[in-house]
């Protein structure tokens, strides 16, 4: 059991069949058609030599496949983490150095020993601290830094910088410089990929092409792009002419490679490494969840830690960079029909033998078809959309969205995530460290309780029935001694007061110190407290303590028992029984015969009259 | 009103009576008497000179009394931010020189206007982040390294450190060197003070000495153990065989200084000076709350903390330090019958009276007596107790309490609450991170609902009530999603999951998209997805998206309505309505006629029965 927990592969590799097998090649090969352009493409996005995204795409495949949990997942080179690692690696050395390239295996050995260590250690809860928001906003604001960077390799001018207003003013004051040829060749590209995306699936069913193909169809045309501007610049010698290509690439299998030990280096790396890994994860385990769904599978969020650093620490050894599953790669390997994670290991295969052969034929391609390519791939992840959509629904979310946008765009990916999850858990903790109560009255003629400012319900003068709408701990412990006296001040006419807790989880120690406090002043001032629905576990916690003791009132099971036994002239037989006892006699009510609750025959219910407690 | 607000001298002084005077004075006369000691040994502490501490208690007192609410609080330098102003100032300068009181009036300035900042903004909040049991456990520690440091004061060796490693260890190696005279005094006044806080109110009171007048001589003894010492110094002429003094003060009022501008220095006072203003006005307010509480007044935090901040730029600008509301002293004044602030403006005049007259009586007063007067006044704030509760009553609190205590003796004061601050938010973000959820089940006979777990209740087995026990946001969102979809993969025959939400307080726009996929998913599985007891303000957020018209299920008013319809052959009407008309209808249901919420006779009601819905 363990080991299939551990190595998923023995929960697939056993049954594997022949039917499989055909299924899982088809995705293959298509994938791997994909991938091709995109791994080169995205090296050149993190700075790298265009090899080490075919590098990238190898060994780290058939790591994932080994130990990850998705069926589908497709891992290899992906733009926000390219986009990432160029960020990382651009304060370490200069893009293309030898420095570069083992800055960035020490990225992804780095990568891949956080991931494996969170996954063993299961701290996979921590990629949720990424709110929805501040990750939509991260990818839309790195899509567009991305397709700014990769404006400048389509006009063939030089301009650098990891955010958007140095990518920009670069690109402004170079615009004198633009090279014709490139610009033709990459916006060529451009157009045509759009069109492709845009019209060609649906040109080609409307003549008469079955669906499956058209697809397919479609998802080759940046390889067709590649080709095509391959073959023209090398036809016109473009590349003497000034049309920056891809060059000379060593053909032959991934390297094996020793990322170097500099400690220094190391701790350079150590936070980009952390974000990194982080986004990656949580990318990736998105993809895999939405996928899994479909066909009822499920992924275990800690195993796909280890399965992406195993992926991270395969690259790390084999000449390539930080990984993770992609987005657009994953849904084509599933649209292609692939069943196990033998698909990815074939595409593994279909990628070295790219590396060993198809090299040399890549001489010629243009870096501007790549960064055409890479256009079109990002843009679909800016997604503005979503940014009215939180606007609508939530401020805060809104607010956390909008300082990821800005912070990446202005200063970089590494700030801007930060600045998010920042931004929002000082929001989660302010909110709840005032949080929301009511005043609540019963509904007329049931046994429930509601606000009485939103809903028109029974009070009587001398209860004051509050309800606490947040768990209970040292951020808003001295905020509820507020309410409660101000709620008492404003009421003369108030006796007791019953904090109706069914929305409180947890009563720390600051807290508990509150709640004695409250008990305190309110005794002074001639008022029982009481409490009403306490969740199990927390009446666990009190009753350790001397709390119930000197509780001036009761712990009732339920705010209408509370309400029953406050409205009741039969309430006077509480005061012989000690709080505590009573506390435990009602939490163990289900041992009453059926309907002892109500602790008066509800004909003799009077609300709206005043009696008192004695 | 709004002067009144700001400036709460207005409430009480256009009432000031003859009567209040008396008492006033009375009071002043006492807390000046125990002020002049304490003034003097919390400068050494600060490792200013003694005078300093004189001057800290002049000015201030006079602003607290114009801009403090509270009656009853004596300000003025105190044990623990007196501590936390030589940690911050050893690194910038040797204590006692010039440029370390220039710094200590620079801290002074700092506090005063982070404090009044965070007032005029209504910060006040952000001081309950500062949790009891890190609050408790860092002025434990705070207490153990001030006993520690006076140490060598009282055996008359050299040592020096802000933390307990560095004190324990300087002094145990000058073992060899201690001073004899100065042991005998200082040991001397430890056991007299000591003794004096234990037995001396009893043995008077014994003697037939008045309650009131037992008290006031107590209060009394530091007084006496300096008048004593400084005489046997004095007369012996100790200080000529190597006792430290004092030494000559100069005799006056507190100078008008003005607190150096440099920005590098600023920069480098900053955090100290955050940490100083939060702990000083923490520490403050508590004591100012427990007092005001006794006479049923009010005081308001955020007009605290101006008041707090005023007293602290008072202290900047006349040669002072760092100042805040003391515990002991406070109380005094209180005990000693103290009706308005103007008794701190009084105890103000003794001082500076003190300052003019008795400085040169003070100059053959030995150091050791000073350190027993503090020693004797730390050891007080140690409250082993509170370890031991806090441990038996939560874990969690527990470690930020231990974590508080070792780092703030192991490594200061500084890095010491920041890491008390941030362990105690981590774990609470970790455990709502991972929210407690329940299913329950209804107590027979009432329209109660609790955890199948804890108690016998009835189920259906078609039907899934989980009640979910926190606040759905970002960080536990995808928790849910598993804890759903496990339970309805453990439990085939469930048709009907209902999500009681009556601890939900809020559901943020990540929560928002795990519902939806909560939602998806179950209707992929043949489950409809309801809601029950969703809030006001929750309900009305859903209300703006399109969750309710993509719910497959409905919102309930209470569990135990949504229990009556998914249990009743009437529900087949319900999927001819919209869930979210459904929605508003319920939200509205007060305004149908009482006892239409049981949507069927109470007779017709038949539990553990298995009908399912149309």
């Amino acid at each position: 059991m363990n080991l299939k927990r551990y190595l998923p592969i023995f929960q697939w590799l056993p049954h594997y069949q022949r039917s499989t097998l055909t299924r899982d090649l088809l995705a293959a090969v298509i994938v791997t058609i994909m991938l091709i352009p995109q791994s080169l493409a995205y090296a050149m996005l993190a700075g790298l030599p265009a090899e080490v995204g075919l590098y990238a795409s190898v060994l780290p495949l058939v790591a994932y496949a080994i130990f990850g949990t998705s069926r589908t997942l497709a891992v290899g080179p992906v733009a926000v983490v390219s986009l990432m690692t160029a960020a990382a690696l651009g304060n370490i050395a200069a893009p293309g150095s030898a420095e570069y390239v083992g800055a960035a295996l020490i990225l992804a050995l780095l990568s891949g020993l956080i991931l494996t260590l969170m996954g063993l250690a299961r701290l996979g809860f921590l990629a949720n601290f990424l709110s929805h928001p501040v990750i939509s906003g991260f990818i839309t604001a790195s899509g567009l830094i991305i397709a700014a960077g990769q404006l400048r390799h389509l006009l063939g001018v030089e301009a650098s910088g990891h955010n958007m207003v140095m990518l920009l003013t670069g690109i402004l004051s170079e615009l004198g410089n633009v090279h014709v040829a490139t610009l033709l060749l990459g916006g060529g590209s451009l157009v045509f990929l759009y069109s492709a995306r845009r019209w060609l699936k649906k040109g080609l069913l409307n003549v008469g092409v079955a669906s499956g193909v058209a697809d397919m169809l479609t998802k080759a045309a940046p390889i067709v792009a590649v080709a095509a501007t391959t073959l023209i610049t090398w036809h016109l010698g473009l590349d003497q002419r000034g049309v920056a290509v891809v060059g000379d690439i060593p053909a032959g299998l991934p390297p094996i490679t020793l990322p170097g030990f500099e400690l220094g280096l190391w701790r350079d790396l150590l936070m980009a490494a952390l974000l990194i890994s982080i986004v990656g994860f949580v990318e990736s385990v998105s993809v895999g969840q939405t996928l899994a769904a479909k066909r009822r599978q499920r992924i275990d969020p800690n195993q796909e830690l280890i399965g992406l650093g195993s992926a991270n620490l395969a690259a790390s050894f084999s000449g390539g960079m930080p990984v993770t599953g992609g987005f657009s790669r994953s849904v084509v390997n599933f649209d292609a029909g692939a069943q196990t994670p033998a698909a990815g290991a074939f595409t593994a295969v279909g990628i070295g033998v790219a590396a060993l052969v198809l090299t040399p034929l890549i001489a010629y391609l243009p870096v501007a078809t790549l960064a055409a390519t890479i256009i079109i791939a990002v843009l679909s992840l800016v997604d503005f959309p979503a940014i009215v959509r939180t606007w609508r629904y939530s401020r805060s979310d809104f607010a956390a969205m909008l300082a990821t946008i800005v912070v990446t765009l202005v200063s970089g990916v590494e700030s801007g995530i930060l600045a998010g999850v920042g931004l929002s858990l000082a929001l989660h903790l302010y909110r709840t460290s005032r949080p929301h109560s009511a005043v609540i009255g019963r509904v007329p003629g049931s046994e429930h309780f509601r606000n009485v400012e939103r809903h028109q319900v029974e009070t009587v003068p001398h209860l004051c029935i509050l309800r606490v709408d947040e768990s209970l701990y040292f951020a808003n412990a001295r905020y509820l001694e507020d309410t409660v006296m101000d709620e008492v001040s404003r009421r003369p006419d108030v006796k007791h007061v019953v904090l109706a807790c069914q929305a409180v989880n947890v009563i720390d120690a600051s807290a508990l110190e509150s709640l004695e406090t409250i008990n305190h002043r309110l005794d002074d001032a001639g008022v029982v407290l009481h409490l009403a629905e306490v969740k199990g576990p927390v009446m666990d916690r009190l009753k350790s303590t001397t709390f119930c003791e000197e509780l001036t009132g009761f712990v009732h099971l339920s705010t209408y028992s509370a309400w029953v036994a406050l409205t009741q002239p039969s309430n006077a037989i509480y005061p012989e029984q000690s709080a505590c006892s009573n506390a435990q006699a009602l939490t163990l009510a289900h041992d009453l015969p059926e309907g002892s609750l109500a602790i008066a025959p509800a004909s003799s219910f009077s609300p709206k009259t005043e009696q008192q407690s004695s």
